[in-house]
């Protein structure tokens, strides 16, 4: 399942029919002065006055009701860092174009010339009423934990900053599986975290949440322990009491998860790590070790990695599209911790299952074991599952507006959209 | 051609078969892991590089190319004035609508919840590298002059406020054939503008570009002259020495275009005007004056109304969708009046056609005269008449970005897109 694209496929693909890979469509007849008439002046006045009195109803009469806004500035563009919000622009129509294809979600790419929090954060509150769900993208930290935190704060739709909450499902998802097939207690488990930034933190969070209590998170310059004192207030969060090294962080460990760049750690630091590790080098495109480095010194290990052309792709469209699609089908508020969990759990689960027929021509046939402990992407199911769960545990938190929600109506709602 | 709708069907047409009227859709195939390597990583990094090299190519590689934002606040919305953001949706989605179906450029529509001008200024020109063009829409006056100034002079796309703009082209057009069908020279009308807001300031400006001397501007409170103190500064451009009644500037006059409320001005009113006057009672969807009421005093006037029940409507979609098509495709900075004026000529032109027999099962065998001084709203060839005079104008000031530019190719291309 190679999928290696060169330079000119690529940019053929973007500018191939026309420029950009997202356009508008209607979804109502306009052919005639009646149509005219409904649609804009004078009938459009009705849904206006009705919203008017009663805000919640722009959910009947407008498309916020399945809207979600990709928004970055360009800051954090992955594998291409800081790149400004115009030129991120190919990136964010492509994970609108990710949002309608995997679930039917519509979702419109903004991108917002502001680096500054205040700035930017203003530019999105003042845009929000358009939306139904708003899903932050490569945005920097450590900004981008003050824009999301303010936002959730000061906006009553749910807003969720994919590089960190959807890293964060996917790996804990993948977690929860590789735990299970090596026999481990993730309370007993020591984890390494090698990165520190956006992503890094979001999983660590909640790998804490799962109940992983021995947890230690390296960035370039090393284990976070309490003697640093270069520590912003987010990597504090997981300081470590030991004054130790890498070398000690990595001895007799039990799954390391790299979030950082090519060559934070090699093989001899898998060397020291416990007999069966679990191991996740989540750098994209070139990981920090690639699976063959691994296998030579731990070739039982459970090995993932963000590509698609290795077992065990970590990739987040097993996530935001599903975990927007449950959100926006309850109304929900907030994506708190408790949907983010379900999420998880409803993609470790499906791993568990035969894979479908129509994807073993691609893939082979792949069963729950070492080499497919996640699903991949294309698999029909996480419609299904991912969303259903998320939209469940809105409802049993109280985030969501809907009131009447049927756990099996729903499902077999959505089965009926695949 | 009656186009009453009742409460239930607008309604209904907003929520079936799903909330809103516009959606997202993909330009692209998306269906494998290869394709998803070309839409997403790794290989949207490639035109991301790119277009960070060079700006420009955002046009070559994003939907930016054909993507135009209608942006209100929803402070002034036709016949239901200050309804704020949310509620205001309902009509930005049917611009977005009437951009797709009549010129097909893609349009989405983004409520800003902001009235301050900095806020919503500083808002607009964030969110501004997403978009190739700028639809300012149902902004309340004076707010919207600042607000369109700024952004014209800020950003380098092009921004037209279409309340103002839109229906001063529109109404320039009804003007330059009412004119010519009645043999008067528009340098020695006598011309009287009811409504001193938005609109109404626009007309009056392109009234004056167009050659008219004598034009008298009234408020709620009468006639705009130097002995008043209560004029903003937008209101004083357009006063006039003499100190005068409202039943002073119907005298003779040879022109009255109303844009403000049922009842502003009365049948005895015409009764003062000269014989063959030209009559615009745009106030909608009640007119100042209904047609019937004018022809009673007046039986040999033209008419216009912003209604479709009536002939001679005065409708901002005879330009806007195609005034846009034309700026995109040549990539204009700017909208400036040259490219408005070759708009209203355009429009003016294609009334003094045939109609085309597509349209004469519903409007009859309309032939140039007083009850169709204007093109109807679907008319095909609006599209590539207006679009292309709009695109060449935009050649010849300069403003145009486009480096090659043939208008019979342009046609030509525009004509195999109907």
């Amino acid at each position: 399942m190679s999928v290696k694209v060169t330079k000119t496929e690529a940019l053929d693909y973007h500018r191939v029919p026309n420029p950009g890979k997202v356009a508008i469509s209607t979804t109502t007849e306009l052919n005639t002065q009646r149509d005219l008439s409904l649609a804009y002046s004078p009938g459009v006045a009705y849904p206006c006055e009705e919203i008017k009195l009663n805000p919640e109803l722009a959910y009947e009469y407008t498309s916020k009701r399945n809207l979600v806004a990709v928004i970055s500035n360009g800051t954090a563009v992955l594998g291409l860092g800081d790149i400004g919000a115009l030129a991120s622009k190919p990136v964010m129509e492509g994970k609108a174009v990710l949002f309608k294809k995997f679930a039917a979600v519509d979702s419109f790419d903004i991108e917002i010339d502001a680096t500054d929090v205040d700035k930017f954060c203003e530019a999105v509150k003042a845009i929000s009423p358009t939306f139904g769900g708003i899903n932050l993208e490569d945005i920097k930290a450590p900004e981008c934990f003050e824009i999301e935190k303010r936002l959730i704060e000061e906006l009553n739709i749910p807003v969720m900053h994919d590089d960190q909450h959807g890293t964060a499902i996917i790996t804990t998802a993948a977690l929860m599986n590789a735990s299970e097939m090596m026999n481990k207690n993730v309370e007993e488990m020591k984890v390494v975290v090698v990165g520190a930034g956006a992503s890094a933190i979001a999983c660590s969070t909640m790998y804490k949440e799962l109940g992983v209590k021995n947890l230690i998170m390296c960035d370039s310059k090393g284990v976070i322990h309490k003697e640093r004192t270069d520590l912003n207030k987010y990597k504090k969060d997981f300081m470590v009491d030991e004054v130790m090294t890498m070398e000690d962080a990595f001895t007799d460990a039990d799954m390391v998860l790299g979030l950082s760049r090519p060559g934070t750690f090699t093989k001899e630091h898998i060397a020291l790590m416990s007999e069966e590790p679990i191991i996740f080098t989540l750098a994209n495109p070139t990981p920090e070790l690639f699976p063959e480095e691994v296998k030579e010194v731990r070739p039982k290990a459970i090995v993932g990695t963000g590509r698609s052309d290795f077992p065990n792709q970590v990739n987040n469209v097993l996530g935001f599209p599903f975990i927007f699609r449950g959100a926006l089908d309850v109304q929900t508020r907030k994506i708190n911790m408790t949907m983010k969990m379900a999420a998880a759990k409803a993609i470790a689960d499906l791993a568990k299952e035969p894979l479908a027929d129509e994807l073993k021509k691609e893939f082979g046939d792949l069963t729950f074991g070492r080499e497919y402990i996640i699903p991949v992407p294309f698999d029909k199911r996480l419609f299904i599952e991912v969303s259903s769960a998320v939209a469940n545990a809105a409802v049993e938190t109280g985030v969501a507006r809907v009131k009447e929600f049927d756990l099996e109506s729903y499902k077999d709602k959505l089965s009926k959209m695949i």
